[in-house]
């Protein structure tokens, strides 16, 4: 500690000034300029390539549309996943031409490094997204319009992509799902659809007289409904006790009808059994956890 | 910074097109196009083997299923499953023999970078599918037609594939299961299945009288109804409290018809107490938590 | 682009007949056939062992089972547990010596590319299992016959497997669960059993009486039935509110009939208790969150 | 231990202060003020680029709102984003160069250690935040003002970044979350939204009536609330039990207004219901877990 | 496709029997016999080791237990604990000889192929049991015969070993749980434990002259109940609504009889309450979700 | 087993004792004190260390308040920050000095043995802290004294550190929060608050008049409450039933005065209904499951 | 198969009784008999070591506990902690140095087999217990004898350990929770606490004059409760219904007496409200779901 700190202050301001003037700012700005210019062409050439490939698409399945034989579902489902598709891999491979001005990407991409590491753990979601969409496309579980219920979710498909699915609610909400998140698929627009009707009465009331009843309603409906596939049947008591008996009913309709179905057999079969004179179950109230 | 910026810029713009004109567009376009014709090759090829391979496996079961040993069920299970594996199978070869023209897959799968990195991880749960699907069929946990429980899922095994199981839910709902997702396979079409009858009467009622009332009924029942393999037997009083005391009766059902002897049984008790004059309970609710 | 596209195509035509030409067909057709054969045998051989071996192995256990020291569950655990072992190892054995013929199997086992990290990743649920498995056996925490509750599932063990266990319910529904899957086994199947009884009268009632009322029946009880080990004794009053006290009695009976000991001290105690005219509780209802 | 210790004791103060003396301060102290020199010209240097950064974004983005063809909510959002991006990259370079000095950043980034395996396995959130984020800018899942729903938390969006969503709750909280905790984003502000009244009356009221009343209110509302899109339409009796049957309808309207569309269409039908002389439900209550 | 078929069928045919007729038949079966006679050998050591070593360990504690200064309990922990230990190293041991005869089981243990990495996933099980065991024992957390909390699961600890825990419950039910699935040990046998009454009267009742009357009778129990360790004291009025108000008493028993306590309190409060007129709360049910 | 074993024992015995004899004790003492010193200094260099820099970045932050453009809340974040910032760099490059003599503690951060990879999963977790709560300081999303919401715990905070962040619940208790357990950051305390009162009457009482009332009730108040920012407005009827009809009212509050102007409002409009002889609900209890 | 296989398991015995003699029998027992020897000499130190440490580090904390300036608590968190760790510290090395004689430890710790793979897996929690439990210490979250919540457990800190913390619950249990376990620590003891107490009166009563009684008791109590810190203040109507509206009251007390101040300030108010003759709530329950 013997030397004046000045001098040492004096020499390290030299030395960083030393430092900056060294660089090279000509070459500096010309790189700068060469690469803002290849960026520009990339981006201009993306934009073009993209407004084309969508055109080139969409008039391909206007036509597809056309024929007959294929479903509008199908097509939109594959037009949605094209395009969507499309999009990806043009982005994809100019974003790494672009990136490539900057970093050495194909180094990380190959490398083991901390970087790497920390990406291939955070791109996994990505892969899983991918690998899940690919295979609910190849096994066609979902179509653009199906009635579905995906883990929370209800609604219907409004576009399947093979990263995210997204789904209209009934309410008019729209849901973007990653596909990682689609454990079980559950499509409410395959098939015919159960018809399911519990109607209780009085605890004293005469169970066979409201069964025949109720059988001849179900008879009549059948005859009248075109939406009834499978005559709604009368199963039987399927619990008593002190307030009430519930009597179940069970047919099938046509997929999407089920509940206007089941809406239309409720009322009548109340309106015979008021007519009939069987009584209510006694008034008191099922105590029930309201939901929303 | 002595030097005028716009020589800089010319420099620039001349060593891009430079760059641009030195590329040869005879080879691209020529590589282009004979890469296009196998990809074609291959995807006629793979629809001749698809159609023909699924043609035969169809064949062979319709002869297999004249074997009366054999049940329905099983050569289901069996022809599903036989289609499932072979259209992953060529569909995979295919698929990597056509991504071998772009990308060198053979060193991906080997290779130990970032990008494998992230597909091992991602698609662990394709072979979780697998592995999961592969024992499920080999120890024959479930067969097509198959009444079942998986994880929250209750319905009819409508297929089983190596990497998705689907349900058919009761009330129509086609659901797709991920092999993985399956933990406990519960299936409810292996042996006869139990009928249990929970009777509640007035706390104060002639225990004794009910249950001998309710073991003639079951004596009775037992002889004429076939679904019925052991003979309800009364347990005794399950439970007791000052609204009602709660009877139990316990029996074996011939698989699928438990629910049916278990309303019958309901129905015919429910009439004898009420000719007996034994009371009901208490005419106060049960508060239930409402499902559904 | 001053070429003509024509000759392109041509050119790229011609490479590709020429790779098809240059395959030599016979060699491929032979290896088929020659691989065919082996499968074959292969296969025959496979169906041969598995037969013969679980012949041997049940043979042995008919005779093992008249020696009288042995119990029947032991022995049923013994011999099931055998036949899955042996069934695993002869397939498993015969499934690698046949894909020996496309894939090169040794090598992807000890390998460290993408496919072995993915399998790693997928199989490691299979080890979990036959580790978990394993020990259950060697430590004897379940023997086939064993009432026990495995997370969410009760009922009684049908097979024991290292990798499943099977778990036939009281209602007769055939649970499979990978060994993986059980946490804590909790077997009812070990010791005597607990019985508790709660008996709920009025809040105003005279506790004294009440009491020694159920402790002559508790001593009666003692002396006629045999499936009790230690007499039931009242503990004292548990809880007491506006509309009840709760007097509660424990005992322990032989396994397996704690319930039947528990109904019948019940109902007993509950005919005493109306007989001394010692007031049930107020007639209000416990609300309860009904289950199922 | 035949030499004594207070030797020892003196031979390792000696060592000590001699290792003391052997460092060169003057070097130490020289090399503390360069680098706290560089440090300082880099800190200068970033918040003179920060602040001329931000106001060429914010002016830039002045001029692009006065295009008419440009929504404000897109504008916003894509102003947030780029600012938020432009401060992180600034953020990191400069952050890296200081840390420079201390210790060896890239051999850190490219190496193996556990230092850098434990900061690998600690920023995967990190990049996991930074990939979703992406993705829900890219594919456009959310604009700044849409409401929304992500997991528990509900809103509008007030600020959308690379790493964290900014939801300002309906009751004025402002949530941070990370985009990784974002796994189904559901976007309220995306077309039309229903309007659903579910009207409960008496169970043995006149159920014709009350629908032909209930759908005159809804035709004169649709003539005269011009926030509604599809007429609201009676779908019939959706359950019916001894206190109430409810009666539901359901239209659509302007994105945002179907609350309000809902709340008048309660209070018409419901004077019209009094006047009209159709009984209030039986008056038990509903009991419900209350929430909040 | 020159050539006839038939002559490659004979070729592949011939190539396969000259592979078998190669095989060295005689060393086969010396071989399998040599081996079979080590696992002979090798199985009769390990059951004389077991039994041997067992009858050793097991006198060596029934001399330790005489020892007064020794509690019984810990006896019981360190006896069982180290026949588990002994059982585990010799099981192992053999195992690991006998298997050497089929796997170079050092090369998988030291390897990094796909089973190894299998392996380590399947067997963290395993060793993070052996850990958590570990640190239970050397920490004393729990002797065998104290009464505990693991989890859901209530009991005396019955065994405890370096990979399982066995506790029985209540009930009579034996668990047994996997070391690594103990998180939170609740220890119930060690030190005195807390006593609390709640007393509920009407919320109009004399609270002052209520709180007299329990502390007579607190005092009074002290002088009598020897296991009453700090006297119970009334620390106020809890809690007060329309129906009640709950009056709590707090104080401390001797380790397992802090219910018996309880009960004698609750019931003699309840008494002298009633005798000194003193209101119970109004007549309405509290609803309980009931639990069992 | 020719020789006798006593030689046996008296060779290893030998051995044993050279092996001690062997050791070079004065080489031991001596750097068993060599070191002691060491750390001594390093421990007394570190206590002044931390006492001379709290010292001083206390008295600058005490200038740093007398500045009036610098809220206390924020010095309150930075002086807290800074200090536990540089009690932790401290504190670690200190514990690595003194460990250095113990353990080579460069080889084992850079080494990938069994202990490092432990460290590493073991060590993730502090990672985690660090890198979210260095996100939560940059993105400013807490500051000392806002009231917030994170997971379960409400509070006010009163320390921001890089691992744990420290809040002051409502009721005294003082939380330590790791900041990886930190998902969402819910701050109460940017910007105006929601106001919303739900107000009950009788379901056959005037609506409109009831409306009425309410809106110049809070025309009034907002006249005279200088914390509310917007006007509550009357909404409508929320919902409505059997027993009673609800009317929201919405406003906004100065940040933290929501809560009383609720409870003004709700007061305020009680009592002006009443006067108007507008009816309470009907009075059956709304039956809560109660919270603590 | 020409030979006899006689010959064959001749040659296999006199291979198997060849190898068995070949065995240094003398060598095996003299290396057993020296190890022995030195297990039974570090087992001895170990003893000596233990014994003498915990002695210096307890007289030590004698002397330092007369040090008036240093609390009971701090001096009691200390001397576990020390002795914990020192424990743990002799534990470990002399368990290593035993080991030593049987496996290469150094080989394991530093590989990266299986074993060691599989060790890392599951030490990974003993790693995260140390670093978890050395942050609570440092950051003085915790003092032996604090009132605390971690996660589900309640009570007063009994000990805290560098794996382990043991909480002594409020009904005499002994929790012994792993570090890595306490996720948020909710600290009770340090500094004030609120006293929150609500009042309910009848929906139709006198608001105003309730509130004044209250504050008169609020004012008195203040002057006669020491504990009391901060002046209980009437905030105002909570909420109301048809049954009853409820008055809350909030204020501050010394640290543990909140509860008791609670309870005093309730009992006051009652009789206090019941004097003036403000109504009850309408006497009708409120349902609770009852707590253990």
């Amino acid at each position: 500690m013997e030397k004046d700190t000045t001098k040492d202050v004096t020499d390290s301001v030299n030395y960083f000034t030393k430092w900056f003037k060294s660089i090279d700012w000509d070459a500096v700005i010309s790189k700068v300029i060469s690469v803002g210019l290849e960026i520009l062409v990339l981006i201009i050439l993306y934009f073009i390539l993209k407004y084309a490939g969508s055109k080139i698409i969409k008039s391909f399945f206007k036509k597809y549309r056309r024929n007959p034989a294929v479903s509008n579902n199908r097509a939109d489902t594959l037009e949605g996943l094209i395009l969507n598709f499309y999009g990806y891999v043009l982005f994809f491979v100019f974003a790494i031409l672009i990136l490539q001005n900057f970093i050495n990407v194909t180094a990380i991409i190959a490398g083991a490094g901390v970087a790497s590491l920390a990406i291939a753990f955070g791109a996994q979601g990505l892969v899983s997204d991918v690998v899940t969409g690919f295979f609910i496309l190849l096994e066609r579980q979902l179509d653009v319009g199906d009635s579905i219920t995906l883990d929370t979710v209800n609604g219907y498909v409004e576009n399947l992509g093979l990263r995210t699915t997204q789904v209209r609610d009934f309410d008019g909400t729209l849901h973007f799902i990653p596909n990682r998140q689609i454990m079980i698929v559950s499509n409410h627009s395959r098939g015919n659809m159960r018809v399911l009707v519990d109607v209780a009465i009085s605890p004293k009331a005469d169970t066979e007289k409201a069964i025949q009843i109720i059988e001849q309603i179900c008879e009549a409906e059948k005859n009248t409904n075109k939406n009834i596939v499978e005559m709604p049947t009368v199963l039987g008591v399927e619990s008593s006790d002190g307030t009430n008996q519930v009597i179940r009913i069970v047919g099938t309709a046509v997929n999407g009808e089920q509940f206007g179905v089941q809406r239309d057999l409720l009322k009548k079969i109340r309106e015979a059994l008021l007519q009939a004179e069987i009584d209510l179950p006694i008034a008191t109230p099922i105590v029930k956890t309201a939901q929303a």
